[in-house]
């Protein structure tokens, strides 16, 4: 990146995060002369980035003009789950200006799924939401090449395995694209706008149908080698547990995720050993996780017992983690962070208990603020992220 | 950094690993316009750093000056064990010049220890082996504050809480100093002059008296938060393990590290288990892990199924770390690597087998090559680094 581009990015990161402000505190707060800073402005302004936003309050001497983000910057940022679409457009500040979420299949194939993306986008359009798109942030339910914008081998994706999901999408709109896998967006969304507001160093640990980590380090997500780091749900919780989909035993997901907790609550329900379980087993046909929550918090005592093994279990795969990485925060998100207090007090007990104090000393273990927003802000601030990086060339 | 600071780090650090280069290659290597190298280099010249050394064989057209780090540059580089003190003097190059080795327990406390170091410099400096030092790097066996160059809490260190090495170091010497904890050291000792050369993504992991991990991202050491990421040995490895000295049960050192061999061995000997442990036990009174190493390597079934069990339950905690980082090189050192290919065969298998296929497509997970000298080697690397990002103050 050359120097000018780095600036770029940052003064734009700077009127994304805080919003309008003067050119004099712009100068101050990126410490550059003011007449850099304005040639910069000038340049951004020319390629449809920022605009004058009026007259700042007095700050003793002459009053200095505003800056904002040019207010009609739209970036889509879309959330693509195992069985969901989520799509948010939003400005220039990530502020959502319209939002489209439908259940869908992600096994229909990448070319109904995309060709399904497009036409809510179109419709967003056709609507008034935005004349063109400044960027396109997507995350996928698998393992994604950050680098080549395509998913790798994922495993519940069948045909999307190497598909050019961001050449068609920056084709398609004539506009940067870029790709993610599903928890890395999540948790580049919490860092925006949710419980890891600026923190650099924390893991987020996604528990939904399967289970998932996104690794912020040194305030970067962190993909590895191969762009699969963060993929904890086939650690080993238990030598001989049950069989899970990857082939191998006793994997975290196979013992603790929307799935196993489904099996294992209706499991529960056909032997008797919780009324309340096999009541609502009779009443709708099929147990999920859902069914567990409300069961445990009318006090079906084996229902809560079910989350409290769950979170024993992944309480003992994140303490080896913290004692591996020491990172200053715990966020637990994805479907099953509904299940609340009764989980988050098990994983806390299991993880404070079996790390190093020294790391576990001032350790936050907290839910995910943003919830089911999560994936979708995070996929906005990468469409905006290298939107602004392109701003320059 | 100011830019100069970034520049004379780059500059010294190629001089130290690559050797005597031209002006004009280095004016190329550094991609700086020659002007600006020459006036750098005179100051670096003025600071003793760097000096001429010859001419350079012609390239066509004017033959150019040679420039090499002043052989006058010394560091000291120390590793201290639990149970050893180990110091090698070295040039710029960091080529060892005189090395010191000596039993020493570090729970004689910070004061006797650190006297001893001072004793065999002293005894260096009269040898005419240094004038003065111009950087010393020190690593301890314990977690670091590597920001406050003190020992923190170390748990087999008693009277090192908090002592202010760094500090003590840098004043007796009248250099710069840093400071450590010994896995790190050997992580980086490793990429500088061995195995893991130019890896930027890579875990070292020592067993030894105890178990810890010295992890290598995007090409530096990764600390974490509170300076004790790493720290593996008390990760679980069997719910229902043995207790360990940390209160806890079932961590993998307390499973498999240099005391844990030698108490399984011991017990296989006393049973009648292992006729070939129960004739060393008695020739000596104790069994180490080189006894197990040695039986084994005569056939011994018992001392082969010793070293696999361990290098299972290792193989077992590494397949999770990989799962998590997705690093692109795994090394193995520390005292127990001695046991060799059978430890390492059953590492691998169980890495290969419970981690993702994406991550260990091409992973290699290989011996440690400096092997006792890794410690020195890479507080030799700190030391030279240290000295020369202070180079230009």
């Amino acid at each position: 990146m050359r120097p000018d581009e780095a600036l770029h990015l940052r003064l734009l990161r700077l009127l994304r995060d805080h919003g309008a402000i003067s050119r004099a505190e712009l100068a101050d707060r990126l410490q550059i002369p003011r007449p850099r800073l304005l040639t910069e402005l000038d340049r951004l302004a020319a390629a449809g980035f920022v605009s004058e936003a009026g007259m700042a309050a007095s700050r003793g001497g002459r009053r200095s003009t505003l800056v904002e983000l040019n207010p009609r910057l739209r970036f889509a940022a879309v959330d693509l789950g195992a069985s969901s679409i989520d799509i948010e457009v939003v400005n220039g500040r990530l502020e959502p200006v319209a939002a489209y979420a439908e259940a869908s299949d992600i096994r229909s194939g990448p070319k109904a799924i995309l060709h399904r993306v497009s036409e809510l986008l179109a419709k967003a359009k056709a609507d008034g939401v935005y004349e063109r798109l400044d960027g396109i942030g997507i995350g996928v339910p698998g393992p994604v090449s950050y680098r080549d914008g395509v998913p790798v081998s994922p495993p519940i994706m069948p045909g999307w395995d190497r598909y050019p999901v961001r050449e068609l999408l920056a084709r398609e709109h004539g506009c940067p694209a870029v790709v993610d896998n599903d928890v890395n967006i999540m948790a580049l969304g919490e860092r925006h706008g949710g419980v890891a507001h600026s923190i650099d160093d924390f893991l987020y640990v996604k528990i939904g149908t399967g289970i998932g980590c996104g690794i912020f380090l040194s305030g970067q997500v962190y993909r590895g080698t191969d762009g699969c780091a963060g993929d904890i749900g086939h650690i080993m919780a238990e030598p001989h547990g049950p069989v899970c989909s990857c082939g191998n035993s006793g994997c975290l997901e196979a013992l603790f995720s929307g799935a196993a907790l489904a099996r294992d609550a209706t499991a529960a329900g056909r032997s008797g050993a919780s009324p309340a379980l096999a009541d609502r087993l009779a009443a709708s046909g099929a147990l999920t996780a859902r069914d567990v929550g409300l069961a445990a918090a009318e006090g079906d005592i084996t229902s809560i017992g079910l989350i409290r093994d769950g979170g024993r279990r992944v309480g003992s795969v994140l303490a080896g983690l913290v004692s591996f990485a020491n990172p200053s925060m715990i966020v637990i998100g994805g479907g099953l962070a509904q299940l609340g207090h009764v989980l988050l007090a098990e994983i806390r007990s299991v993880v404070y208990r079996r790390s190093l104090p020294l790391a576990t000393g001032n350790l936050p273990v907290v839910l995910s603020e943003l919830a089911s927003r999560a994936g979708v802000t995070g996929a906005a601030v990468l469409a905006s992220d290298v939107a602004f990086e392109q701003a320059s060339e």
